[in-house]
């Protein structure tokens, strides 16, 4: 039972598309399009600035694929709209599954942690609204070691902070190029898979795969 | 006049998109969906490698691309289909424009490189299918340095083979991810925007846009 685990947050435990309500103010019968692009744009905009090592912060990542997003599909934004939907974006809903299963590790003995690409600003405010600043040992933030991931030196960042070797850390993350990126760098993984999504059919598969949250205690168990 | 030029070749020179009467056959009707994602996972890929520091060959990163594809799309290929269809991504068509165009910078006394993410064997492959097997003075895949565009190292390895400074090279590229990734490097840089695309609302511009590649030798003209 000495494994630590670190959840990701944007997708794992936060629901990115609980912006839609938000949204759908300024986007009409475009919202769901919208969301897509804005949110693939985002990771996009993280691979490549990893790949550049050219880091700039992810709320400024967020912002910029917001500007893409909006010039690609003709939508047009002042300044206080745009202002309000990426305070938006920092008030994101949780998934329902979180506030249990979080608890019931905790309560098993795990150390629970969070490790984002999300700023420290930013995460605090999601966690302050998702009543969730009690939960985690630690928030790593990669805005401290100026990376994103799936870059190597993101997790070799994680594993320096948990103060652990590769084996001794397991990352739940809902992000097949997380799970990926983590498990390149020999760190156990489970690929929290809600919606029957696909995960990349490379050379790199997840340890396990879940459905829910909750199921993570049981696969814990067989370790 | 001693500015060296690398053209970038998929998306650049060669039209990714004529691979669209192949894939007809085999999709139907989601043959533009099919494209764009598969497109898009390609890149995605190649980035995400170039992030993680995982090569592999750049046939493997579109054939992994084209299985998530298929995947997503619920689209089923049986052996020699994929093969066909993975072999028609190696006679892909040149873009109208680019027999004059390279012809008159040639003629004009500029050196005229390609620089690619692409495997040797397959640009071998495009530039013999489209007789475009005579105009570059030197094919630079960056198979060789097994990495990939954006990252510095690709547009390090690009100078190191031309044996020139960085103000003393211009890239002329489609996408706006070789346009940032070059300028990130301090590489001077000429957008090609055939279809009045969105470029990258990011903190670096290319210095100079057109539409086609026959307008490169105007804008060369004011250096």
């Amino acid at each position: 039972m000495n494994i630590k685990l670190a959840f990701d947050i944007y997708g794992t435990i936060i629901n990115t598309s609980g912006i839609k309500d938000v949204l759908k103010n300024h986007t009409g019968s475009k919202t769901k399009d919208f969301i897509g692009l804005w949110r693939t744009k985002q990771l996009e905009y993280s691979f490549r600035r990893a790949a550049m090592d050219l880091y700039v912060n992810f709320d400024t990542v967020t912002d910029q694929a917001l500007q893409f997003t909006c010039d690609e599909l003709d939508v047009s934004l002042n300044e206080y709209q745009r202002a309000q939907i990426i305070d938006s974006y920092r008030s994101l809903p949780k998934f329902d599954d979180t506030d249990d299963s979080l608890q019931n590790l905790k309560n098993k003995g795990f150390s629970i942690n969070a490790f984002s690409n999300g700023s420290m600003q930013s995460l605090k405010a999601l966690f302050k609204n998702n009543s969730l600043d009690k939960i985690f040992e630690k928030s790593i933030s990669l805005e401290n070691k100026q990376v994103f991931k799936p870059s190597r030196s993101a997790y070799y960042y994680l594993l320096n902070e948990l103060n652990a070797e590769a084996q001794e850390v397991c990352l739940i993350s809902g992000n097949p190029f997380d799970i990926i990126g983590a498990a390149n760098c020999g760190i156990k993984t489970i690929w929290l898979n809600r919606k029957a999504s696909t995960f990349d059919p490379w050379e790199i598969k997840p340890d396990y795969t879940v459905k829910s949250l909750n199921e993570i205690i049981k696969v814990l168990g067989q370790e």
